[in-house]
């Protein structure tokens, strides 16, 4: 098992070098094991993402209550908390605007390529040009799926894939190296235009989502920045809001629902305004079916017991699919982290490889369907021969359209369109939905995973319409509902077993087909695909963070930790520092253990017991050694450090800058100086006594957002910190480790 | 301020009986003043509630780790825990059910009751028979009316009002006498259908949020109630999940969402079934118009830069009238206070002045309209002298339409549907609309409070939708938005500017009209009316809260809660119990104070230093006392003591039942025995340095829906704990009233 779990967490790697562990490992408070003892490498969860060149960082949301951030507060005037106030909002709207343009631009982008290569392919099929015509096909597929690849495994490989795991566990405060760099969102942008227009099954949502995160770094607006992904995706605003809450975010606060709700209004209305631009014809080949909005309204709903059970019955055996989805995806992803780490050429061949599959599957498969005479309804144009739409000509004589032609010929957006039209019962055969759905169902598991943004909500849509389509048409002679409704609610029912989100959903059904008449039904199928999905095994993104070796929280403990108190996973050698330290001492310290932060304890004559005092981070200590505040004798350093250091010099930096301890100049003599760590000393951590079972910590440290916990004695008498816990001593391997025989949650 | 502070807080009181401040507070951990100093009366958030006859209780939500506890989960097969879980979804279930169908019987009966009486009034209007008309539908008011007071003033005081504020209160931890009683779920149920029946300016939805809160009494079921309860009055299952996450909850889970959604969908479904059962004519005079719903589809959604702008000015003007609303609100309600406290009959009476009142203005002012031409169009039956609908006859001639009177003389939900309604711009006058608009902010701001269940979002949806027709008519020649677009959105404006909610409204709204289109709009003017709104003053339910006297702990800290830290609120005489005490000591402790929580300290000999073991609970203590676990000399109590107790005897007892201290009968020699706290000690309760900020603090504390927090000194050799923090330390008034120069956030 841990084989596998090592093989999962190389997904990301880059350069097969061999990286020492002590270097790279960031959060070590608490080994049992002396460092050099190497089960700790099998064990700990950070010593396996250790073995990964990008080291990742654990975010911290504490309230650091240090003198300079006293100092600061205490200075700041009512004009300066205005300014701030304003300065949020003003992100909040940037990022609204921001994601709205991406996703304005995406659309056209993507309307543009794939009608250009849809067009020219149709207009040879109409000359009997067929070969010529595959060729351009897969051709333009083959560029537009290179060049995306190119981009992602060449500038920015932290850019492959949803970007939703990513978030998300950024949200849960992980910070892995570069999944928020400008570069990622560059290649996210322009990759995932590339991508979709490449005609994979693959879709633009999670690429969005990442997009909105990636253009701020706070976890604020970076929680607005994934709602503003899905509203731009799906123009579902309130949808937006309830995946930023459902979905990504670990922490809320009411605050947050009104700012992010601000942001993808702001989103709409960006949207909405393009929209009305582009209706009068200046975006090219953008026309009605830019941003998806499925109108199956004309339907009417009325529906009785007999429908329900086919609802129930189609949630049910859905909930199983969704679950072997998620259970194929995995497995394949686990092929291609191997694939994957043979180098970026390997990568994008990974990708032209799919991408001809793609191809011959959507042109072959065309040719099984037989020739269906067009209907007589004066309003429908067919067989069409236009970019979009459906009833395609493919091969068929003048009067016949191929029905199979119009899912595969068409934008993943216009196949759904296709396969959500009500009042168009026989409009595809029985074996054309079966064909369909095997390979819209195989292709996408195949395709996530390839090195370019990939989203996943529209590859299961379309699996789920095209399953909703085929159960109407076999419940026909049961259930009155059209077979547009059922292709919805087939579409609810995979999405609620492979995503496992509930509310969020079905608001986000709810703006894309705007018919609350459904939404008891959709409700329905929701519930019933989730629960039976969660007996075999967990949501496709939690899947996908697990593989990425993220050290992700989970919301609920797990039962044997009941069973285990805080001291218990604690240990290892705690590196403590004095009030007024040596500068030795103190770089000795960082250049030898990744360690983040550090208890400070004053010791007599500083008091009369030992007594703590609180916690210096690493980035503070580098900020006084960089600007050498050393003192000869063991003094406090007084009002003056105040004015030599403003509290700017402590801010956070964004991920990747900051002071290293490479860059610091000490000299020898300075070694033996002292450096007074009270005005850095986070005077307030959060602390629990050490008889704490570990599930009750593993909440607190959660609903905190915490990087570091101080374990304190329950008697007095002992030294006033036992230990630190961190973020990777909650992470079940790290706990199996040290306690094999404890039952893991299957 | 202080007198107004305490007149508000005397709004539930029923008796004048002074009570003695010491015998009723619940919680005096830390009084900086003897307990005899009588300004902590004036000072203290708990001895303004204390003055009150029904104790408020704080609630708890820690996990109790004590020894118990320990034994039970242990204990604890799978079955058991697959047990409980089946449980909690059955519970959910059963709220989702109960809520639909007490829905359904609130809309039917509320149907048949004002259908009876409106079609009474008018036949005799068509037979002209003017006088008899009034006393017919003055004299059904009034009786319908006093029937509502009766039951409330009576039978459950605490059925009065919205029912939303007492419901947050209770989320937020403040358990207030009979809030949740089966007394009060019979007075919301039917002195609701009573008091809309009779006319007033009142909703459904807030004693509907009541309703479902009252179906059980745990914290996530509560949650689960009043989503459902939103979910029933407006049939928005979506809705009521966000309304209980934005406006309801003080604290969230993910697994809340999931339940809290699961028990909106069972709602959305029964009321779907009885719809369909309804549609068939078998529920009496209950037509289409017994769910709200309001259809403006058929106006064509574009807006251009001249609609925004007039809905930008609809916003913020809304957001002023809003925030006015609220204050008159406020004082209305401080002066029903001091009427309703001269008991019960007084009650009633005033019930009856207003509904009288009411009576005058519907009926009275119907008069003042001119007679309108019916419009020629074949669909419309007018005039009509149904129950329902618009173009009421009143006394116009045949042909001719009274507008205001199909406003007035109509049930609350048609008079919004009326008002909603597209494509007939001219139905109503200006001066019909400034009349009606005028009568119905006034009827709805002197209606709450007054003693039956009183909803919130009907009057304010009301005057709201006709301020926004007003406004549409009177920005006819510059906007060309449909007058029952103008109306929504003024409908909207107003719940922003009142309520302060937005995500919530915005897809509640959606749900009722069913377009999304206006979505944008609807955000716009929301975000406009609250951030002007929130300049003036709190949303009505934080008001109300806080007029309630209830110890609400906030989201946010003061500003001044950073300059202070845990030890300069936490004082006053702190009595801990020896892990193995005396039983008189106990006892003593018990009767001279109202504390909930003792910390237990073990002393030598039975540890090496004095050290804190945790925290009992009161509620425990009896059960031990009561079970008379006593031993002669102070040793542990040993296994022994698991077999004479079981878990479930220190199970959390429903609000008001449990043992007293009264109940105990303890014999003069028991009272030298000893007692061993060790196994219903909570050995990791929640601890605090005593020099963290309490800003810091605060955030904690609320953040764990605690009870109770150890504050622990900085250096050893002093007493392990230093002083207990509970909720109403946190309190504005507790704060200012020891440290008098801070200076509140206004």
């Amino acid at each position: 098992m841990n084989r596998e779990e090592n093989s999962g967490n190389e997904l990301d790697i880059e350069n097969d070098e061999v990286m020492d562990w002590k270097h790279n490992e960031t959060e070590t408070y608490s080994h049992t094991q002396p460092l050099l003892f190497k089960r700790v490498k099998t064990t700990s969860q950070i010593a396996i993402v250790g073995s990964n060149i990008c080291p990742i960082e654990s975010l911290d949301y504490e309230i650091l209550e240090n003198e300079f951030f006293k100092q600061d507060w205490r200075s700041r005037k009512k004009v300066q908390i205005f300014q701030y106030v304003i300065l949020k909002w003003a992100f909040a709207l940037l990022i609204g605007l921001l994601t709205g343009l991406f996703g304005i631009f995406n659309n056209i982008a993507v309307e543009n390529l794939s009608g250009f290569k849809l067009l020219m392919t149709t207009n040879l099929m109409t000359q009997h040009k067929y070969f010529k015509a595959f060729a351009v096909f897969a051709g333009c597929n083959v560029v537009f799926a290179a060049a995306a690849a190119t981009l992602c495994a060449f500038i920015s490989p932290a850019a492959a894939g949803s970007g939703i795991p990513k978030v998300k566990a950024y949200l849960n405060g992980v910070d892995a190296y570069s999944i928020l760099a400008p570069g990622t969102l560059f290649v996210k942008i322009f990759g995932s235009v590339l991508g979709v227009s490449a005609g994979f099954v693959v879709g633009k949502e999670g690429p969005m989502v990442h997009t909105g995160a990636c253009i701020v770094d706070r976890r604020d607006l970076i929680t607005c920045g994934a709602a503003a992904g899905v509203a731009a995706a799906f123009r579902a605003p309130v949808g937006g809001v309830l995946f930023a809450l459902e979905e990504a975010a670990s922490w809320w606060r009411s605050t947050l629902l009104w700012r992010t709700f601000f942001t993808t209004a702001v989103v709409a209305i960006v949207l909405r305004a393009f929209i009305q631009i582009c209706s009068t014809g200046r975006c090219g080949l953008f026309g009605e079916g830019g941003l998806i909005m499925y109108d199956v309204s004309a339907a009417a709903v009325m529906y009785s017991g007999a429908d329900i059970l086919a609802v129930i019955l189609l949630g049910t055996i859905r909930g199983i699919f969704g679950s072997l989805y998620n259970y194929l995806v995995d497995k394949v992803l686990r092929v291609y982290s191997i694939l994957n780490r043979k180098g970026a050429a390997f990568k994008v061949l990974l990708v032209i490889i799919i991408s001809l599959l793609t191809s011959c599957c959507a042109y072959g498969l065309s040719w099984f369907a037989t020739c269906i005479p067009c209907p007589t309804h004066e309003s429908i144009s067919c067989p069409n021969t236009d970019e979009s739409g459906n009833n395609k000509s493919f091969q068929c004589p003048p009067g016949y359209y191929n029905d199979l032609a119009s899912l595969f010929l068409n934008t993943n957006d216009d196949a759904i369109r296709n396969l959500m039209s009500t009042s168009t019962v026989k409009e595809f055969h029985i074996h054309t939905l079966i064909i369909f759905f095997a390979a819209v169902f195989c292709l996408g598991i195949i395709t996530y995973g390839i090195a370019f943004p990939t989203g996943l909500f529209i590859p299961v849509i379309l699996a789920g319409a095209c399953y909703g389509r085929l159960v109407g048409r076999l419940f026909e002679t049961i259930s009155k509902l059209d077979a547009g409704l059922f292709a919805l609610l087939g579409a609810a029912s995979f999405l609620g077993g492979t995503m496992r989100m509930t509310v969020s959903l079905c608001d986000i059904l709810l703006e894309l087909t705007n018919d609350l008449l459904l939404l008891p039904l959709v409700m329905l199928v929701l519930l019933i695909s989730k629960s039976v999905a969660d007996i075999f095994n967990k949501g496709v993104y939690d899947q996908i963070v697990k593989l990425n070796g993220f050290p992700y929280l989970e919301a609920h403990a797990e039962p044997y930790m009941r069973q285990l108190v805080a001291l218990d996973v604690v240990s290892g050698p705690l590196i403590t520092f004095s009030g007024i330290e040596k500068v030795g001492n103190i770089l000795h310290a960082l250049r030898t253990t990744g360690h983040n932060g550090f208890p400070v304890i004053d010791d007599p004559p500083l008091s009369d017991a030992p007594e703590l005092c609180g916690i210096v981070l690493r980035s503070h200590l580098l900020v006084l050694l960089k600007g050498k505040a050393f003192s000869k004798d063991r003094i406090f350093a007084g009002e003056e450090i105040f004015h030599r250091f403003a509290v700017f010099d402590f801010a956070k930096a964004g991920s990747g800058k900051g002071i290293k301890v490479e860059d610091l100049d000490i000299e020898e003599e300075e070694m033996d100086m002292y450096i007074d760590l009270h005005p850095i000393t986070n005077t307030s951590p959060y602390m629990v006594v050490e008889t704490m079972s570990l599930a009750k910590v593993a909440l607190l440290f959660r609903q905190l957002g915490l990087r570091h916990m101080c374990v304190i004695p329950k008697s007095q008498g002992r030294p006033p910190v036992v230990g630190i816990l961190t973020r990777h001593d909650f992470m079940p391997v790290h706990i199996l480790g040290l306690y094999p025989h404890m039952k893991p949650h299957k």
